[in-house]
């Protein structure tokens, strides 16, 4: 049967059972027991269904928090596709619309009947397109981020894009808080940034993207993408959740935005950071925006003052990235607080299949942004060949400079 | 200086002070003091300003469920409106975009400078403009809800919405969870509402306004609310946070879409509910509402099982209805739990100006919907002249056994 199949999380003081019967039908028919037969009949292919209710340990540090003894549980309910449109808006407004008002319930996961999973593009590229558009196929990528751009000439950042690529990235992307502004307009540094990275590829032979931050109003943002598209943009940054997932979707659904889109987490936080409220994480920055179609989901790693639990960054990264015969796999990428020592870490924690992203950790090198980039190449080559940081840094200057000042996290793979 | 003004609530183990410095800057130009001389002079009117730090009284019970002893408070900083494009997504971007991953933060409140505020449409009608097409000017306007219509034909929903129409409620609104469907597809819901309350307005003078569920992909809205203009549609309801607050305000600014619009609260709660994340629903279901253009807003009442607290309910209608130049007032629908007893509390608590919305408490009357309309036109009639419901429900059945069913919160005014 077509359906989703929510997981929450819930807390109730009283009976689970009859907590979790009253969201299958408040969120589906209203009522039933006390519907005539006939009508029952006929309402059947649209009640929500509990599938199953998973008591949890009580938590005394819940219960001191909320003032009361609350029993918690997981809870499976399933929603039949006849009763919402085959769009993220009517799934979340089912699933999650009056309920998320409704106490200390958290939306944990959903899971798409392949029927319904029809409805949804997921990336356009995802990660076998993203790796065949650079030419590589056999390690992770390196990104680093613009810093300190807002206010700067065209000239501040082609220079910064320069030196960037020059430390051999893959990827190089906007500050997600550079808008439209006078001094550095969105098409002017589509321009700027294409002209900078053919002229350092063409001395180099190294290959980077530049993802261009995509902004301005929701109904606006088509015309501007396909605009970026003529003047040949590599890949749209976007700030999804200040939006809305089904704007990403619009935006990849479009068949004249032919490029790859990278999610940025921006306002994310405010939906899933709290253990009693919200959506969890690998929900909304995994599964979800592969769904919609993000070929690139920014997250926070792991490692660094941002942080998530290892834990929980590695299932956002494990939805993004398993097997689903009818998605592409989008392109995981643990940021903030990344420095070169800490890649064997990631390749632990995140394998092959990741972007390592590096603001700081690029730019706070003291060779410059070419060092930080460079230092970041030799450690992604030392992990791979089964090298410790600290032998491959006897060859390379940038990489030892940059063990001297952030350390190095050698791990035994 | 046009800015906006955001005020956080923050949690820190150490400097506040830092803390607040380092959100400043980081929203903004990056880095301050190891700038030249120079370089701040050019970037002076682009970096964000602490306004003000008002700490907060130690929290035992905060302290005991983060598990560490922290400092809270109240944190106001400006952001200049030279970092962001006048659109919400970049203003939200700007001030809770990384930061709502950065711990227990929680965004407050958002003062918009009037040249800022001037970019935002406010709402097209707004009480003023609501109660003219009503003809309805100096008492709360009450509003009835479609109850269990997943799954039934049209004409249920037309019986329904007649019933409904001839108790005498002024606004009759989809259930948020019917989306387009066969049996009552969004076109012929309008056709045949205004079919039937039109024939209710010729039997009996009653004016009823039905508020229709816009639902569907993001870039298809703008298309199926002209078609539901031309339709002659009354109001559109709206599941705003499952989209986007952008969205809803590029509705209210197409020209083309000349109708009110009702926003719902559906997947508000994931973002409002954490006293530790999120943002504040005042400032969500309140302020941002009425800036992006929202006509009604639907919010939890006080007083049901799904209740917000009094005080944050009250912000919520302050936020909709204070005196503005430059924007019209929001209808506030503080919702759930209402029934004709509690109409003294609702006008005590809100006013004249707000909108007693129900659903239980209109169909689950002894005479069914009629018999609850009438119940809440009796209450509302006694309460502005200053009876008290058993008074008036002397002469007024259905009030009668409304009160006899659900009690009666008399309030001395
Ligand atoms: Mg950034
Ligand atoms: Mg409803």
């Amino acid at each position: 049967m077509s359906q989703v199949i929510a997981t929450y999380l819930i807390h109730d003081v009283k009976d689970l059972e009859k907590k979790a019967e009253g969201i299958a039908l408040g969120l589906t028919v209203g009522s039933w027991t006390d519907l005539p037969l006939l009508e029952q009949e006929q309402l059947r292919k649209h009640k929500g269904t509990v599938i199953s209710i998973i008591p949890l340990e009580e938590n005394e540090r819940t219960n001191q928090y909320l003032g009361k003894k609350v029993n918690r549980a997981l809870v499976k309910i399933a929603y039949p596709s006849a009763n919402f449109s085959a769009d993220l808006p009517a799934i979340l407004t089912t699933v999650f619309g009056k309920l998320s008002l409704d106490g200390e319930v958290k939306l944990i996961d959903l899971q798409f009947s392949n029927e319904l999973k029809q409805a949804f593009p997921g990336p356009r590229y995802g990660i076998e397109g993203i790796r065949k558009k650079l030419g590589v196929y056999d390690r992770p990528l390196v990104m680093s981020i613009f810093k300190g751009v807002i206010g700067r000439s065209l000239e501040y950042l082609s220079e910064q894009l320069k030196e960037q690529a020059l430390g051999g990235v893959d990827l190089i992307k906007d500050d997600e808080i550079l808008f439209e502004n006078e001094r550095t307009p969105f098409e002017k540094r589509i321009a700027v940034g294409k002209a900078v990275l053919q002229e350092v590829y063409e001395k180099t032979g190294q290959k980077t993207l530049y993802a261009v931050n995509l902004s301005g109003k929701t109904f606006e943002l088509k015309d501007k993408a396909k605009r970026a598209v003529e003047l040949g943009a590599d890949i749209l940054l976007f700030n999804v959740f200040a939006y809305g997932l089904d704007v990403l979707q619009g935006l990849r659904e479009d068949k004249e935005i032919e490029i790859p889109i990278m999610a940025h987490p921006a306002v994310s936080g405010a939906l899933t950071s709290s253990e009693f409220y919200g959506i969890a994480s690998p929900l909304l920055l995994g599964k979800l925006l592969r769904l919609a179609g993000a070929d690139f989901s920014l997250f926070p790693s792991p490692y660094g003052s941002v942080a998530l639990d290892k834990s929980e960054a590695q299932s956002i990264a494990d939805e993004l990235t398993k097997e689903d015969e009818q998605l592409k796999r989008t392109f995981p990428v643990p940021s903030a607080g990344i420095h070169p020592g800490l890649v064997p870490l990631l390749v632990r924690d995140f394998g092959n299949d990741c972007v390592i992203n590096a603001g700081g950790g690029v730019h706070g090198h003291p060779d410059g942004a070419v060092g930080g980039g460079k230092a970041f190449r030799s450690a992604v080559a030392a992990v791979l060949s089964g090298r410790s940081l600290h032998e491959a840094a006897k060859e390379n200057e940038a990489l030892k400079k940059a063990i001297a000042l952030w350390g190095a996290h050698e791990v035994n793979v």
